[in-house]
């Protein structure tokens, strides 16, 4: 199992809102096939073991990450794979999040005399599909709040410098999370101040949706995120923008999404449901202070990911990582749970999940 | 030298402005004596150990964290002692830092045929005496500034609300800290704001004194800083403070310390020259964000001890825990070096030295 759950990760970045599995078929002590599901609407990770298989795989055992699928979708199920090729064996780590068919597949594979283990690494399998997990689940989209600040909370200092607080293994490090998501949200702010290009530098294959937070559209429109020949960005809106302007974006090729307005704002948890809709399965958002806080104050976000650099910038008015009016009490304040801490390169990672009251 | 290290570490809190000493006494590869330096101006660890040893030390060999005095101070010299009492061997975990006197006793040990060891266990010695060692070779007392924050580096909500952003746990571990030091300092406003007592709730016996920044002497006069009885409490101003509300402070038993103003604020580089010849050796500085940015822009500090609690607060104007006017550039920015990171309870405890560029 362990080295099934290492072969899905072989499809980070091109498989959502797909799931990743990996499959490992073992026959006599001997590791006899491999797969994963390697990029959206193609082969899954069963039917790429059985194909990589060097011998026959009757009365062997497959491990595979999630439950195998028991519908036709894009492709056939990989339940009647198993039982067609006569497995012996079926371990499994982690039933099918998706209530509706859980353990359906074990019951099928059982009625055909195939051993079923569930369970295995579970846990690890889980935290590998937190995005699917949730998307499945819900029909939103994962959100990541992702932000690189010194030890203070700050993410520019008094003067506006923001280049750069944290190393350069950080940097890298938040590509790879780029590549694992669907999407990158940014509030327009952000784009009228650095005018980033939000594309995957790790994967050139990778379709990152950008996803910008413009309530007025304000964008100018020879930003780079506008200029970008793969159209894969969107803007998001509300009834308070220029309709010419929104004519204008439309005509550059770009997809915009109107939602209701919230306190003068884009309603985010209109939005997440929109984007859920477009089947985006996650978002990262890179936001200023504002976006950050607000997608926090609307509970939209599920994790947060905070590269910390050993460096203190201080002051009163120098910009925060998480800003907006902020919570007034702190009883009200966000809390996380599971946190776990790494260093990287001299930076330390805070991960950490939301804490859900409802 | 571990067990020398531990009885070394009992001293903690009694012993400033001496260094922590702990000595073990070894014969025939069993214990026979142990001690520490308990308390200044009494004993050291050698005298302590040789008092409680249970059988003739002659022929043994004695550890000690930090090499033997060769003075006459408020005790005799330890390597009298220890030469008169016909030790065979003497090792020792680090060198004086005095460089005046470093290496003196070992050449007189040897002189007298006594074999000696130098440099066991030196980078845990030299870190517990982290504070003795800055005081005696700079006579500017050790700086460590600690701070308990949000995550996302606030001290409070912009309600002002800020009890409680850390856990229990790590409230009573900066106890610790205050028993560890020879003095605590925080800025007026801290005063006007909270009216805190500034003890140690950990060690009845501690003698804490407690140092208030006061350009102006703003300090009221039934503040608990000035009510206590304990009378130790130094007031920090200037010439621009009032002669009538300072002579009034007097009078109440309080010790002012007039320094130059730099900015229109107390000049802390000057301070901490004038707290050194107070022999207070160490100041824990638990300051608000304009007294803490100070320190750190005065470059009086040595030690960073950050509590961080796993919340978010947010907000553009919540309070910072380094506010000030903040640096203007990244590379002007504080850098922590030997950074470290321990969990405590569900916070995470950050220590860093700050890196000196001169």
């Amino acid at each position: 199992m362990e080295r099934a759950l290492e072969l899905a990760k072989m499809g980070i970045g091109m498989v959502n809102p797909n799931p990743l599995v990996g499959a490992v078929i073992v026959k006599d002590g001997e590791i006899i096939g491999e797969g994963y599901h390697e990029r959206y609407g193609e082969a899954h990770a069963e039917r790429n073991a059985v194909k990589n298989a060097t011998r026959s795989v009757e009365g062997s055992t497959i491990y595979v990450t999630l439950e195998p699928c028991a519908h036709y979708g894009k492709t056939p199920p990989c339940v009647d794979l198993i039982i067609e090729k006569k497995f012996k064996k079926v371990v499994i780590g982690m039933l099918d999040p998706n209530e509706l068919v859980a353990g359906k597949s074990i019951e099928k594979l059982q009625q055909h005399g195939i051993e079923v283990l569930v369970g295995v690494k579970e846990e690890e399998c889980r935290k590998m599909n937190e995005i699917f997990i949730k998307y499945i689940t819900s029909k939103t989209p994962f959100v990541i709040l992702k932000s690189g600040m010194s030890i203070d909370g700050k993410i520019a200092t008094y003067s506006g410098e923001s280049k750069w607080i944290t190393s350069e293994e950080s940097r890298m490090d938040s590509q790879n999370l780029r590549n694992r998501v669907h999407s990158i949200m940014v509030g327009v702010n952000t784009v009228i101040a650095d005018d980033p290009e939000l594309t995957c530098r790790i994967n050139n294959e990778k379709i990152l949706k950008r996803i910008i937070v413009d309530t007025t559209l304000r964008i100018p429109l020879d930003s780079k995120v506008i200029k970008n020949e793969d159209k894969n960005t969107i803007i998001v809106t509300t009834r308070l923008a220029d309709i010419s302007k929104k004519q204008m974006l439309i005509d550059l090729g770009i997809q915009i999404i109107e939602v209701q307005e919230k306190n003068n704002k884009v309603d985010l948890k209109e939005l997440v449901k929109e984007l859920g809709k477009e089947k985006i399965d996650s978002i990262l958002i890179e936001g200023g202070g504002t976006l950050n806080f607000s997608a926090l104050e609307e509970g939209v976000v599920d994790k947060i990911i905070f590269y910390i650099a050993p460096k203190i910038l201080g002051g009163e008015t120098s910009k925060s990582s998480i800003a907006g009016k902020g919570f007034s009490k702190i009883n009200e304040a966000v809390k996380l749970v599971n946190t776990t801490y790494r260093k990287i390169g001299e930076d330390l990672v805070i991960e950490g999940y939301i804490e859900k009251n409802n």
